[in-house]
């Protein structure tokens, strides 16, 4: 079955707005790249910041997920593994919710609250993985350190895409710039973990 | 003697920019803040957008000092130190120009090859700084982490003040928040310095 009108929309304006970012594209370019009239995509969503809340909505459903994933000091490897990839994906799929946000308008007061608790949650998810991995033999790291890697890594997740624009002019994710970001982020600490934990995210992290 | 209105008018919008956002400050906010007259203020700058022409040359001035920072294996120490607390104080001073490019323009390709040759040019500055550190023995890292090493530092340079504001909601920058900044710069590599040099950036690197 083909996908709905409503999910094409919601998923091309979503990449256009990642890669031209939202003031620069018109509801009439939309319509065009989806293959509808614009009182089509009129009909679906009013206007472009209706785009925005269902983006959103998308958004904190991934994000639950991914909150959602468990850690045991037995499995954290794979966990952590999975964790990674999914946070990498998902904040370049949306990156233009981060990044643009001056151009869609200033978020509400409850919006606001509700990010800055979805960043305490991963940074203290992150933490508790590190935890797991010290307490499996692992990761080799004093207990001092590990708030300032988790924000390092929240920093090298959180900023890729517009790493990638800024100093590599690199607008859209393949597995290289998916890859290259996990690298990036595995150079934080990958000095500190045994040898066959590097080697098991060597063969399990990458795209 | 008490400083030019220009220049108050200066840094006082900086300031306002850093803090608001570009967007979020008339130039009525500017004037009342310098305590002048708007018609004082237009005198010396016609529109918003001329002040941002001015804090761009500025920040060049800047840019190119730290650029122009030597380095050997002898005194890397000392001055990747006044490198390193350079391009934090300059990053922060001048944030809104990084942030807010989407409320106050698009830059022009000229300006944008600039930025690029910047990035390139601070990206390969720090990795001779870690290659003389390696040569004076300070370091110990293999070259192939010199390069992702670089884009990680970079990031978190460039985006502590982002990163700051989106998780802490902190808008000013004072020594706590620049020293903070400094030190999960340094969590990037500081287990593979050697005590010496580690005891160096302890007592010289922060503010």
């Amino acid at each position: 079955m083909a996908p709905k009108t409503k999910d094409r929309i919601l998923a091309t304006s979503l990449r256009l707005f990642n890669e031209n970012g939202y003031d620069a594209v018109t509801t009439a370019k939309i319509s065009e790249e989806v293959g509808i009239s614009e009182g089509n995509l009129w009909y679906h969503f009013r206007t472009k910041r209706d785009l925005v809340s269902a983006h959103q909505l998308s958004l904190f459903v991934l994000i639950d997920k991914r909150l959602a994933i468990p850690s045991s000091p037995e499995t954290v490897l794979e966990n952590y593994a999975l964790f990674n990839r999914m946070v990498f994906e998902e904040v370049w799929n949306y990156q233009y919710l981060y990044r643009d946000q001056a151009e869609y308008g200033r978020a509400s007061p409850e919006l606001e609250d509700r990010v800055h608790q979805i960043y305490e949650m991963t940074t203290n998810m992150v933490i508790r993985f590190f935890r797991h991995m010290i307490e499996a033999g692992h990761l080799d790291l004093p207990e001092d350190e590990l708030a300032p890697l988790a924000d390092n890594i929240w920093m090298v997740i959180r900023y890729w895409p517009s790493f990638l624009r800024e100093t590599r002019r690199v607008v859209k994710l393949d597995k290289a710039a998916l890859n290259a970001g996990i690298r990036h982020h595995f150079a934080l600490f990958e000095t500190h973990l045994t040898r066959e934990a590097r080697g098991y995210f060597d063969k399990n992290a990458y795209a």
